[in-house]
């Protein structure tokens, strides 16, 4: 096989470190702190499912194939549609509202582009079964905490599908669909490309100028709206978040030219974007009154987020690649068994701690493994100090070397 | 659609509750106290490099198909594969030896049986680039130290493909294939059903016999094999890991049947099952000398284990589902923003604490929703006693109500 062969997939990735799992292990705590529950739906769901609901532009990007059985099955395209199956699967025994989290990859066969993977990880928290607009709110405290625990500078975008739909039909525009699909591509598109498609879609000169002024112009635009559209209840709706949002330390702005891609969405709809950060929305999502409700042929209302752990990864500053423990300790043949018990003791009081595999390699060798493995420092169990309780802390940049006694380095605390 | 459509596919579930991140979240801890380095691979793997090494009878297991472009990709298998071509792809660059691991599903189409599935988790620790016997040693570490974190009783089945190898070779048995398929099943299948298809192989009653007595007699075989073989290099390397094993605390026999099914392995093979359980093995792996070698044409060994993170759950007394967090707090419309605040505090505390959503819904209604949801206590802010700095914790068995002061309640310490 040629070398090429030995690469991932187009628009896949081989990703190192751990700054990822502690993503994920920060985000797992914050949504179990708030009582969501851990759910895992398989990765595999039936076509049927799978093309009701995303819409059109969407199921272009679908990964779907018959299984062994001949069955039509695909990957998941996100962990909405997994969930309100799993919700008709088992509506009779939930306890509502049923609050659930989970965490895991999708797959969307876009085209690749920087910072965007046709596998992706999603970590998303949702609320089935109220309209209550604390549904709302408490989405918006777990975007607080999150916030708070990677210090990541925010701006919440709010927006209400409702009050879109109550626009357009002022407007008097018939034909929304492909107005709402260019509006959601507004910040990747060039502003002269805008002006031309908008140009096609058939609208009057009238409700050109009118889609410009209260969709395209940026700014504090909740007056303009409301001057457009008169007092509603889903204005005020939207205002009182923006007070709440704001009141517990986030920066919360109406956009309502944010509408977000996907057809399943009926009310409220949130997305986040890291101040100053070229990443894009690295949270998203909203209401889906009529997604499960559809499912079970009954009411039952739901709102969810989407943390997009790649895209968070990316707006956040990743570390260089570091060791991959603590503790380098050098593996001689003299005193092997009892280094491999020393080792083992510094693991159980917490300690990471990698011990040279193979005692029977020059030291020369181990130390040069170490640093190239970017320990700075590292730990020779030399047996002249060895047998006298001792251990040799050497400082790779300096060469400067100390001595620890054995029983002070196991009382070492550990950072975490 | 029916209900039925909304169950997941066959040999594929739905899983809830905190558990399975539980061991995760334990094993990379573990893995990380060795220095084992974290990788993610993806899903998606190509076909040409899925159909290279698993042998014939997992060929047929795998979810092959093209995607969009109509390349010709499947679902990984395992985490093997996908780690020989990561250290393919990017040989020149990595320190050797290379300690990951990974953590992530993998698919097989195999037939829905209780405990398998379709897709499952499993948590992979190898090491590439070294043939010393020290490799399998820290594996029997890391498998110590995780039996000690979880308590599970583990046995520990060792043996060698090289002596499985020597024995077939002593037999004259030169179409060794079908019997070795046929010692992986020997677990599986019924006593008379292994003597039947024994006895097709086309062995002589000479040979039959032998493999009879060697292969399939349980109980203390290494003497026998010795016997047999006379001593061997690779005899008394598994004699010295048996007693390495047993000495750090593991149960560890020595298993001549026991061949793994997998083709790519060439040396030692581990098996553990967990002592009186009927799950059958839960960590399994061994030396692959051939596989990464293959791919970049020249010598690389490497050794690896794979815990199977379903099967373990299965043999773990999985806890009764619990509520999802340690405190719920009921929601009341006259301090509702206080209590807000309060709910903050404490999960800054490292609490985790459901505040029930919408403060309109009358008080019995969220009481009855929390002891559904197995809170075994609740908190009451009510207005008499909130506004005196009390709050009322009424255990919802017995009805008894006890008051704490709100000071006393934040410096509550968790668990964790």
């Amino acid at each position: 096989m040629d070398k090429a062969t030995f690469q991932p997939l187009s628009g896949f990735r081989d990703l190192r470190g751990p700054a990822k799992d502690r993503l994920i292990e920060a985000l797992r705590q914050i949504f179990q702190s708030f009582g969501f529950e851990a759910l895992e739906t398989p990765a595999l769901e039936r076509q049927e499912l799978l093309l009701t609901k995303y819409g059109d532009e969407a199921q272009k990007q679908l990964y779907l194939f018959e299984d062994n059985g001949k069955r039509p099955v695909g990957l998941r395209f996100d962990l909405t549609v997994p969930l309100a199956r799993f919700v008709a699967a088992n509506y009779a025994d939930l306890t509502l509202p049923f609050k659930r989290f989970e965490i895991g990859p999708s797959w969307r066969a876009e085209r690749p582009q920087k910072g965007r993977y046709r596998q992706f990880t999603q970590a998303d928290i949702d609320i089935v079964g109220t309209d209550s607009v604390s549904a709302e709110q408490e989405l918006l405290e777990v975007i607080t905490a999150f916030q708070k625990a990677t210090e990541l500078p925010l701006v919440v975008q709010l927006n209400d599908r409702r009050i879109v739909g109550a626009m357009l039909e002022k407007m008097a525009i018939r034909e929304s669909k492909k107005l709402l699909q260019l509006l959601d591509k507004k910040d990747k598109l060039p502003a002269e490309k805008m002006t031309t498609d908008l140009g096609s879609l058939g609208l009057s000169d009238h409700q050109r100028r009118q889609v410009t002024s209260i969709f395209l112009n940026d700014g504090d635009s909740l007056e303009t709206v409301e001057h457009f559209l008169g007092s509603t209840p889903e204005l005020t709706q939207l205002q009182n978040l923006l007070t709440a949002a704001n009141k517990i330390g986030l920066t919360a702005v109406f956009v309502p030219s944010m509408v977000r891609g996907l057809d399943y969405y009926t009310g409220t709809i949130i997305e986040c974007v890291v101040k100053d950060s070229p990443v894009g929305a690295v949270i998203a999502g909203g209401r889906y009154d009529s997604l499960v409700a559809d499912f079970i042929g009954q009411k039952l209302p739901a709102i969810g987020i989407s943390f997009g752990v790649d895209r968070l990864l990316a707006a956040m500053e990743t570390p260089e690649v570091t060791a991959p423990a603590d503790i380098f300790l050098v593996h001689l043949p003299e005193n092997s068994a009892e280094v491999q018990e020393f080792a083992r003791q510094l693991r159980s009081n917490g300690h990471m701690v990698e011990l040279y595999l193979d005692p029977t390699v020059e030291m020369g060798k181990q130390i040069k493994y170490a640093a190239k493995k970017g320990y700075a420092s590292i730990y020779l169990p030399l047996e002249a100090e060895w047998s006298k309780g001792l251990l040799v802390r050497r400082d790779l940049d300096t060469g400067r070397q100390t001595e620890l006694k054995h029983d002070d380095f196991l009382k070492m605390k550990t950072d975490g």
